[in-house]
């Protein structure tokens, strides 16, 4: 690390200076916002925060840290779940993006958008609802999380499984690198084979290769027309035969498919009390399907009960409540989006974002439970996610009548990534690998793997200074 | 480089006792098909190509080439128009993938397939056809081009705009590394950030970063009804404007979106006699679009009908053909794909696969004609390509009477690139870089971008023996 002579007082007067009063926070109470990540388990209070307005000053923080040895941990809307946007040494420069919010093209013709890193999602939402287009990214924390952070986490949520995640709705970025150079790879467009995937590399590098400052988005036509529904299963079997069953015949027009089990259903319920139960019949698993078109002269509904028949023919399906409106369609999606937080109400939770390929759902969850039953019997599991894409939502909650999970936390969730590994799938879906995961992506990482990134990181910053201490 | 001693005989030796005669060509009778470009514009003769049948004996390969300081380059079907994979440099072993062609596993329920690097792309869709799922990467080669091949270029084709390059189609792979050591990614799994998206960046690494062995791709549904049209545009914003409206109007149900202009197919028309133009109108610019559809009860000729008529109300377009039958619908795509061999056939040609945003088209085409015009006048211009993703296939052939560009190639070239470039563009779009862009490509790319890329080669390749002259 060059120059660790140079101590705080050196960067503090230099960033002081570079960003002003507005753009440089030291005072506790002003960096407190930015101290903690989104589930208050990781983050040291930093030297400061770095708040610039735009591209240079990015770059010349990234400078100034690189120099006084100093690491640097680019920070969004702070609503990931691995904490990978704090510091976890208190030699840490936070550098937000949050001024940076200028939403700065928007182009009809070629369905893109150019924006700064910091424009939040749901702004960029309202922004193309009033052109007639969509940025088809979805997911709970929309209104908070900002398009850098969604770039850096490569984020996924309720749609990807049709329009992809940010991997492939990213045309392009302008990072910042290590040395303070800026990367420009801002082309707008889909098809651009001019060398190495740099686009893509930078998608779930979770701060580790730069900063993204800008990025070139990919859009679509506004969604006209919807059908939402909420399927009751009788049986998980049920549930996959109904997944594949309504894939196959909605075809293109299928935009989110989630899934939760009765368990998680029922706690939401409990907890959260304006919350409504539409279904009639409890069965174990449910299914939250929408299909969606920017044709106008679709009619989705007839097709979607047309889909539905062979369903509830076979048996797969028992119950159905399919949305006659906007609010009831919103009251569907509630549900699924606050199951997260009756989990959290529950008191201690274990969370796992994991994903396994569909074909292996049963198997999964039914070694999952035996192993769990063996760690600490009587442990509750809460299980949610996005069935098209296998991404399941894997959550603990501690026996009734205990607050923790005596001691057993890291078995628990070792023995739940490495059951994931062993059925095909990963330990890190959508959320990322961050400080949550270090230990266990160095664990179940191959030797060859882990060698290959580890190269690339050194390449790009062998100083280990981005974001270090996030693998 | 290790081991300068160890001479021709020595590899030779270990590849023909590790390969068998099968496995180990060498004759200049049997390393011929091999020697060349698809274009016949590179190669030299190789010490030899090794025919592995499995992972092992790839990664055996690598290994005693490495040892010997002998170059590495991958071959697929041989198909790719930017020479990058054949042997520059005599010394050289080109490892062929052909005999690694099993398609190892399809999965109705997970939409996913695993096969071999040298399983030819048609046969892929064939087996598809079979279990009513498909693979939607559609291209010109797609009877000889493999799906290594097709991963190492990061290919594109007609269907990119709807269904992705393969960056977005491979969900997996497994890579021989330069060491020998074989890196496993093979989940078959839309989410997975366990990690840098190493997936991502072997796309279109075109051979520098190892030799990709395996592959999990991800399914469609078969597409079960089909819209196909011709559509004559009066003039360059006619096409843009009838291309931007169906693309709102056929939103999620538009699968392709070609055009070219009235001179190529002249000239198509011209030199392939059972070629015949299904149109009445001669107009400066053709669209051939299709809609698609995996759900069997949406019927696509009243939609498409409905979407064309404020086209022609607004007379941005004047007439289409509209195919009535799969043998219609074939003639109309044999016009798109006979294009190339159109231009082939007249002769001496430049070819130039770049792409601007779609609303850089008028002033892409304009510049570019204008210093064509300055360089070499009479120069005739062949414009095709994909509208929905702005690649335009922008080719030259010399002036009427003149066998060649009089020494004005390289001028004429990089004018054309440098102009996609100021216009928002890439000099290289869905072909790549190989020994063919190796020069524009360094002259284009920015200081920052070289050095990024060049790091990250240099630390999977250190000794540069993977295809090391592909840039």
């Amino acid at each position: 690390v060059a120059e660790k002579g140079r101590g705080r007082v050196d960067i503090q007067n230099d960033l002081a200076s570079l960003l002003g009063a507005a753009g440089w926070l030291t005072a506790p109470r002003d960096t407190a916002p930015y101290t903690r990540d989104w589930l208050d388990r990781y983050g040291v209070p930093p030297i400061g925060v770095a708040r610039p307005t735009d591209t240079q000053q990015v770059a010349e923080v990234v400078r100034l840290c690189r120099q006084a040895g100093v690491a640097v941990v680019p920070q969004g809307g702070g609503t990931g779940l691995v904490g990978a946007s704090v510091a976890t040494s208190p030699n840490t420069v936070i550098v937000s993006l949050a001024r940076m919010n200028k939403i700065e093209m928007i182009d009809e013709q070629e369905h893109t958008a150019v924006v700064e890193a910091g424009v939040i999602l749901e702004n960029l939402h309202t922004a193309l609802d009033a052109q007639d287009l969509s940025f088809p990214m979805h997911l709970g924390s929309e209104g908070t999380a900002q398009i850098g952070g969604l770039i850096a986490t490569n984020a996924g949520g309720s749609h990807a499984f049709r329009f992809g995640m940010m991997s492939e709705l990213v045309l392009g970025m302008e990072v910042v690198l290590l040395n303070g150079d800026v990367w420009t790879g801002m082309r707008r467009l889909i098809k651009d084979n001019s060398g190495l995937q740099l686009r893509k590399l930078f998608c779930g590098s979770e701060g580790r290769l730069g900063i993204v400052t800008r990025a070139a988005l990919r859009l679509y036509p506004a969604q006209r027309e919807r059908a939402t529904a909420m399927i009751a299963c009788p049986s998980l079997n049920a549930m996959l035969k109904t997944g594949q069953a309504l894939r196959r015949s909605c075809g293109e027009l299928l935009v989110a498919m989630e899934f939760f089990d009765t368990e998680i259903l029922d706690l939401a319920l409990h907890h959260i009390p304006d919350l409504t139960n539409p279904m009639d019949t409890a069965t174990p698993f449910y299914i939250l399907l929408e299909l969606a078109t920017s044709i106008d002269t679709l009619d989705l509904h007839p097709l979607l009960e047309s889909a539905m028949e062979p369903v509830f023919e076979a048996g797969w399906a028992i119950d159905a409540v399919v949305a006659q409106s906007q609010a009831q369609r919103a009251a569907l999606w509630r549900i699924r989006e606050d199951l997260p937080e009756g989990t959290l109400r529950e008191g201690r939770q274990l969370k796992h974002d994991i994903a396994v390929p569909v074909s292996a759902f049963p198997a999964f969850l039914e070694d999952s439970a035996a192993r769990i039953a063996k760690i600490l019997p009587g442990t509750r599991i809460w299980t949610f996610g996005h069935l098209a894409d296998g991404n399941i939502h894997y959550n603990l909650s501690p026996p009734s009548g205990q607050v923790d999970f005596s001691n057993a936390d890291m078995e628990l969730s070792s023995a739940i990534y490495e059951n994931a590994e062993r059925h095909g799938g990963t330990f890190a879906a959508e959320h990322g690998v961050g400080h949550s995961k270090h230990a266990v992506a160095d664990q179940l990482r191959s030797t060859t793997e882990r060698d290959l990134m580890s190269k690339i990181l050194m390449a790009a910053d062998p100083e280990q200074i981005m974001n270090p201490e996030v693998p």
